[in-house]
C-alpha cells in the first residue's frame, strides 16, 4: 500500500496566484492612484462585502454572473450566499437601498477583489481586481462622456496615455431587427454571423437588412468612418434614436478630449445582457487585453446609470514600471532620527538586527543600494 | 396559498456589511497609510489569493483557523479550497515556497480581506480587513521590538498616538507546568482557572506552583511590576529562559520608544495554538477593542518568525476622523483647466450634467461647499 505523495504546498488552484514584490506594491499603488482620480471627480467610495445572499447578489444586472458565482451556505440562516464575481451589481444595490435618498446624480467608486468559478483561455484568472465608478441617476451624452474621460484620466496618470476606447451601442442591432419584424429564427442565425464578424454570412442571412448590416459591420473602426456609415444607413426610427445617441456621446467625449483615440463598432451587441445604451471598452496601444469596460444600464428597476470598471491586473501589465523605493541599510547603532528623516523623504530603511563584519556586503545581500554611515547616505557598489 | 414575501434586497448576511461614504474612503486611506509605513521600514508587499487549496491554507500555523474557514470545491480539480480567514499563514507559505531563496531576514507586508464562518459576541464581523507585517528568519528581542515599533508608528501616523501594547509569552506557563511535572488533569483544571483570571481557583488548584502562579497572575498590568514579579518568581530553568526573553524584548522596545505604554501579562497563554514566543496585542487608549495582534511563531518547519496584524476596521473606529476632500460644484461651462488645477490641489470637483437656474442651490444639493464661478472659488452659504 502506498500513500499519495503530499500535495505540493506551493501549488495554487488554477487561475489563482500570489503577487510578489514588487508587483503587489505596484498593483496596490495603481489602484489607489485610480481611486484618487475618481475621488477628485467627486466619486465617493463604497465597499460592499465579498459575500452576500445569492438572491441580492444575482438580482437585476447581477444575473449575468450567475454561472460564474461561487456559492456557499450561510450556517446562520441556511440561505445560499454568493462570492461576488462583479462589483457593479453590488454598487447598484447600495444605490437603490441604503443610498436611495442620496442626491442624484450619485457618483460612487469602488475597488476590490472578485472571484469567479472558471477562467477562460483569454484570461485564466479566477480572482480579478476591479476599480470602478458608477454615475447613477442621469441619462445623457455628457454622463457617458464623463465616465470615459475620468477613466482615461486615471489611466493617463499611470502612464497609459495612448489609450484606445472602443464604443458600442448594444441595443442598436436588436432594435433594428425588432422594428424590421425579423423572425426569431432569422435573428438567431444573424446574431451568430454578426458575433463572428462574418460579413459574407451577414449578407446571406440578413434578408431585407443585409445591405445595411453589412455596411455597418464593415464600418467598424475609426469613429468618424463608423459614424458616417451609421448616418448613411437606412435605420428604423428606434434604431436611429440609438445611433444618434451614440454619435452625441462620441461628440461629447471629443469636445473634452480631442486627442483620445476612439473607435466605434456599430453592430457589436455582446454587452446586451444588461447594457441598455452606450458601452465602452478600453485598450492600451498595441495590446489586445482590455484595461476596462463599462456602459449604460438600468440601476434597480428604473434609474438610468452608467459606469466603467478598470482591471488593475491588466493595467499593471500594460503600464510602465513604477519606481521602487530606494532601500537603505541601517547598520547596528545607526542614528534613528536620521533614519526617520530618510523615510520621510521616501526611502525605505532596512534595519540591521545583528552586527556584521562587512556592512556593504550585508546591504547588498538585503537588496539595499545605499547604507547610512554616520550622517551620510553612502551608495553601495554592486559586486 | 400565499407566496413568501420577496427577501429584502438591503439585507446582508449577519456580520457582513457595506461601508458607505465617507467610511469606505477613510478605511482605504488608513490601510494605505499603514502599508506606506511598512514599506518605509523595508517590508515588501505580497498579495496572496483569497482562495487556495484547503491543505495548504490550513497547514502549519493555518490549522488554528480550520473551524473558521469557508470551504468550496474547485470544479477544476474537485479538491477542496478554503477562503482565507487569516493572511499570516499565506504569507508564511510564500516565504517557504516562492521566496525560500530570498535573503533573510525577510520582511513582508500584506493587506486584504478575510472571511470567517462565524462572528462572535465581541466582534460579530465575518469579513475582516487585515494589514500586517512578517519578519521571517530572525529570533531576537530586536526583531520582536521592530514589529511592535513599526506597528505603533503606523498607528501614530493615523492619529493613534496613545496606544497601549500588551505583551505576553504564551509558552511560559505551559513550560513551567511541564517542567514541574504537573499531571494532565491538574493542568487542564489550572488552565481553566488561569484563563478566567480566577486567582482563588489558581491558588486552590496550583499545587506546588500555587504561590508562583498566583503572584504572576496578580502582577499582570504595568510592565515594570509584572517583570519584577517574574524576576522574583521561582521559575524552572526553561520558564526562566522564556521570562528573560520577555524582559529583553520589553527592554528593546523601551530603548527605542520610551514613551510607549507597555503592559505585561505573564500567565496569558491563549495564543499558544501557534505562538512560540513573545506576543503582543495593541489597544487604543480607553478602548477594549484590539487594534491588532501578533507574535512569534515558526514559519514552515523550522524558521523563526514574528509578525503583527492590524485590523483596519477597528483602527477606523478608534482613529480621529479624516479630513474629507472639499467638494466644488462645476456649473455647466466651467473652465476645465481651472477645474483640473483645483483637483491637483486636492479638491473634489462635481461637474454639472444639466444647466440649472440656481447654481448655489444645486451645489448644496450635491453636498458641495464651494462652486467655481469664472476663475473664482466661491463658498456656498448653507441654507
Amino acid at each position: 500500500m502506498t500513500d499519495d505523495p503530499p500535495p505540493n504546498p506551493a501549488l495554487l488552484p488554477s487561475g489563482l496566484r500570489d503577487l510578489l514584490p514588487p508587483e503587489a506594491e505596484t498593483e496596490a499603488a495603481a489602484v489607489e492612484a485610480m481611486m484618487d482620480t475618481f475621488a477628485a471627480h467627486g466619486y465617493q467610495r463604497v465597499k460592499p462585502p465579498l459575500l452576500e445572499f445569492e438572491d441580492s447578489l444575482l438580482a437585476g444586472s447581477g444575473s449575468a454572473m450567475g454561472d460564474q458565482t461561487f456559492r456557499l451556505m450561510d450556517p446562520d440562516t441556511r440561505r445560499m450566499m454568493g462570492l461576488r464575481a462583479d462589483m457593479t451589481p453590488q454598487v447598484a444595490r447600495i444605490a437603490t437601498t441604503r443610498l436611495v435618498r442620496a442626491s442624484r446624480p450619485l457618483r460612487l467608486s469602488y475597488a476590490g477583489q472578485c472571484l469567479r468559478v472558471y477562467g477562460n483561455q483569454l484570461d485564466p484568472d479566477r480572482q480579478l481586481a476591479q476599480a470602478g465608478i458608477e454615475l447613477i441617476g442621469h441619462d445623457s451624452p455628457d454622463a457617458d462622456a464623463e465616465i470615459v474621460l475620468v477613466a482615461a484620466e486615471a489611466l493617463a496618470l499611470l502612464g497609459l496615455t495612448r489609450l484606445s476606447i472602443d464604443l458600442t451601442m448594444p441595443p442598436l442591432v436588436p432594435t433594428l431587427l425588432d422594428e424590421a419584424g425579423t423572425t426569431q429564427e432569422a435573428r438567431a442565425r444573424l446574431a451568430r454571423a454578426l458575433d463572428r464578424k462574418d460579413a459574407a454570412a451577414v449578407a446571406e442571412r440578413g434578408g431585407p437588412l443585409a445591405a445595411t448590416l453589412t455596411d455597418l459591420l464593415l464600418s467598424a473602426g475609426a469613429a468618424d468612418r463608423a459614424l458616417a456609415a451609421l448616418d448613411a444607413a437606412a435605420l428604423t426610427p428606434g434604431a436611429r434614436v440609438l445611433a444618434d445617441r451614440l454619435k452625441d456621446s462620441v461628440a461629447a467625449i471629443r469636445a473634452r478630449a480631442p486627442g483620445l483615440k476612439l473607435t466605434v463598432d456599430p453592430v457589436e451587441f455582446r454587452g446586451l445582457r444588461y447594457h441598455t445604451g452606450v458601452c465602452m471598452t478600453v485598450y492600451a496601444p498595441g495590446r489586445h487585453e482590455e484595461l476596462g469596460r463599462g456602459g449604460r444600464y438600468v440601476c434597480g428597476d428604473t434609474e438610468p446609470a452608467t459606469g466603467i470598471t478598470l482591471y488593475p491586473d491588466a493595467v499593471l501589465r500594460a503600464a510602465p514600471p513604477r519606481q521602487a523605493k530606494t532601500r537603505v541599510y541601517l547598520p547596528a547603532g545607526a542614528d534613528h532620527a536620521r533614519a526617520a528623516a530618510l523615510r520621510a523623504e521616501g526611502y525605505a530603511t532596512v534595519a540591521a538586527l545583528d552586527p556584521v563584519p562587512d556592512a556593504c556586503a550585508e546591504a547588498r545581500r538585503l537588496s539595499c543600494t545605499h547604507l547610512l554611515s554616520g550622517d551620510a547616505l553612502v551608495a553601495v557598489k554592486s559586486e
